[in-house]
């Protein structure tokens, strides 16, 4: 049994000893000490004692429709009796509510395990509103909010790395409203659980949203490989190991197809994909040329082996810089920013070419849908292939994409580059930034 | 042995006999007898005429270097006495120029075969300037040329149908400059032949161009399917069972890979590839959506199986339509118009759907590219695949498909319509008409 004061747990499988209850009733009591309820100062009126019976049907009542039981302090001064002469099966959970510590008890018969759960608190950042053209920092609000006690199966995890990613701009507008929390992925570590299969401690990455601490039924948990080298940040697994190295290694092989001696071209090429995606077609014995908007990026993009890059805000014609880098045109175009850039590029390809579309970066702040000239013709008379793709379509192969990529990034072959925003607090700075271009490699929020 | 005033075959094989000879007399007689030499009056000058040996080194030589021999009439009168006295081995070729005959004789003692040729004078159609816009009657000119003779592995062929064709109007533009004829395929029969594989008589799909007789190497000549069932026009083997057939055939089967009870949407629906793809849509066990833009086509649609059909000049909102069409979405998109169609449809896609590029007619005539929405978030979000073709990628795979469209066709499966415009000299009326979507059905150009 382990106490702290902000996350506490204590568990005991099978009949409680009365050293464990001994020690459940010190952890409440040294709560009870240190309680300030503020507005909420509780009186004891000991004529209200109802009797252990029918409060345990209501709490159990209470607990069996999901609902947190809504207990006040006189709730748990009747129970505290209760619990101390019935010894045989006791379940407590302390909640954090405005800044102080309730306590509520449930008694339960029916089972002989006991519990006394943090109750922990969540901190998540929402969507005020949706976005118009670039997100603000007034558009998101931090909430927090109690989670409720595990249920049979589940586990708790806490934040370690969270991500912040191109999609989330053009994502919101149809999966969220107003007041929800922001979609997302992180690093996390189970800090309690009902799974045998999850157990406290242990790193997943789990599709949570942007939350420092979130209940899962650990269908959505995905481990980090178990050979993960001590040495490498977990964090890579939203990274080079993750999401986005999956999708530069799935969408440049599956979809761009390149071989030997192709010519790739790849937009955003600083990016948390493109700086893999050009590592990628070079470990596959093509030509890697990357575009980024700025210098620091170009040299970031040499030093990792690029062959050919430049930088699209500052060159004449995007058409010439595209020419020069290649005057053999491009096979493969790996897509990331759409727009003018795409305008450009559509041009140079080669008869043939493959076009793997993971992003149109340059279009998510649109607030009306930008124009171009139509790239049919383009498309017709090159006998080019677009494609779009969510990487999740290889979700079944992503062990084997994952393990490769693992390989590839312990051999050194394939190097990776993280922009750390600290702390949960600044998340939608990070993410605005990156929107911006402010990160050489994966935007990473570290809490 | 045959002749004909204006179109002359005399061949024997062997040694001529006095019969043959005399049988060529006659015939070259004949043409002198008519010969109006108007400004290029010839006059005899006995003094000029050659030894035998060296007219014929000379002539010999003109027609190694395979130039048409530069003969006048004196040049004939001087070899006629030597053709009366030097029978074995002859050949003869008449030359039609600005109106007259000239008649040019050589002499070969090396072979021991002769021949009378007509020289026949293929009519083209050239392209006079590029199009500007909508391709107008005076873009258009028709020249005349003299076909030198064949030359071993040659053959001469007669078209007797010709295709026009919407890429015509965007192919103009970089592969013809004014002057060049048209480029364009055509069934078209041999008429004198120096190759025995393709013997006189036979009937070939050729690429040719906008010309009523040209000479092939014989290598660009398809046959027509042994099998090819007298009462079909061979004219659909430029339709149904030909370039638009195996377009319908490929595109829709390799790129839009439709699956028992996807959606097909399908532009140009009445014309020569659209009208196929419903019904081979139908055929694969799809709903098929058709447009096309009169109420009579629209008829034909239906007669021909489409499931919904629209006319997209009178409805009030391409959306509208196509979700009322099809209000579970389209799951495959055979694309012939491109433009604001497009843009439409592109937002009706359901996820993972197929867009296969064929034409964008809409297009042909933008004299600066048009613009339009990106299509990009689309391609990007629905995971879209879109690829533009040309039917020639799959020619090795052109007779398996021709086999299936023509048994197809044959049981009554594939319904076609020919839209036929009779006379080579309304070629360009036909195509300018094809272009403004006045066929249903193929259209054909009858010489």
């Amino acid at each position: 049994m382990s106490t702290t004061y902000n996350q506490v747990y204590a568990r005991a499988v099978g009949n409680p000893t009365a050293v464990d209850v001994d020690a459940l009733c010190v952890l409440v009591g040294g709560i009870l000490d240190n309680l300030d309820l503020g507005e909420k100062r509780f009186t004891v009126d000991p004529g209200n004692i109802q009797t252990r019976t029918a409060t345990t049907q209501t709490l159990l009542q209470h607990s069996q429709l999901g609902q947190k039981p809504v207990l006040d302090m006189w709730n748990f001064l009747c129970l505290r009796k209760e619990f101390e002469s019935h010894k045989d099966g006791v379940a407590m959970q302390s909640g954090h509510r405005q800044g102080v510590y309730f306590l509520c008890i449930l008694l339960t018969l029916e089972i002989s395990i006991y519990q006394v759960v943090n109750m922990v608190v969540a901190k998540s950042w929402t969507m005020v509103r949706h976005f118009e053209g670039a997100p603000k920092l007034d558009d998101f609000k931090l909430i927090e909010k109690e989670l409720p006690p595990l249920k049979d199966g589940e586990v708790l995890l806490e934040s370690e790395f969270l991500s912040v990613d191109p999609y989330m701009r053009p994502y919101s507008k149809n999966a969220l409203k107003g007041g929800d929390v922001i979609m997302g992925s992180q690093v996390a570590r189970v800090i309690e659980s009902k799974n045998p299969d999850f157990p406290v401690g242990g790193y997943y990455v789990a599709y949570a949203g942007w939350t420092t601490h979130f209940i899962s039924d650990a269908k959505g948990l995905n481990a980090l490989p178990s050979n993960w080298p001590d040495h490498l940040p977990k964090s890579l697994a939203l990274g080079a190991v993750g999401m986005p190295g999956l999708t530069a290694y799935f969408g440049l092989l599956e979809i761009c197809k390149p071989k030997e001696g192709d010519v790739v071209l790849v937009n955003c090429a600083a990016g948390a994909v493109g700086s893999l995606v050009g590592q990628i077609a070079k470990i596959k014995g093509c030509k890697a040329v990357g575009s980024a908007g700025t210098d620091d990026k170009l040299t970031f993009l040499k030093e990792i082996g690029f062959d050919e890059v430049f930088n699209y805000k500052t060159v004449s014609s995007l058409a010439e810089a595209l020419k020069k880098a290649s005057p053999e045109g491009y096979d493969c175009y790996f897509e990331n920013v759409g727009g003018k850039f795409a305008d450009a590029a559509m041009q140079q390809m080669n008869d043939f070419g493959r076009i793997a579309v993971c992003g149109a970066i340059s279009m998510y702040n649109d607030s009306v849908p930008s124009t171009g000239p139509y790239i049919q013709p383009y498309i017709l008379f090159k006998q080019l292939c677009m494609e779009g793709f969510l990487v999740t379509r290889w979700q079944k192969q992503f062990p084997e994409g994952q393990k490769q990529l693992l390989q590839w990034v312990t051999e050194g072959k394939l190097k990776f580059h993280e922009h750390i925003t600290n702390g949960f607090e600044n998340m939608p700075a990070g993410f605005i930034g990156m929107l911006n271009g402010e990160n050489t490699g994966k935007a990473i929020i570290k809490v």
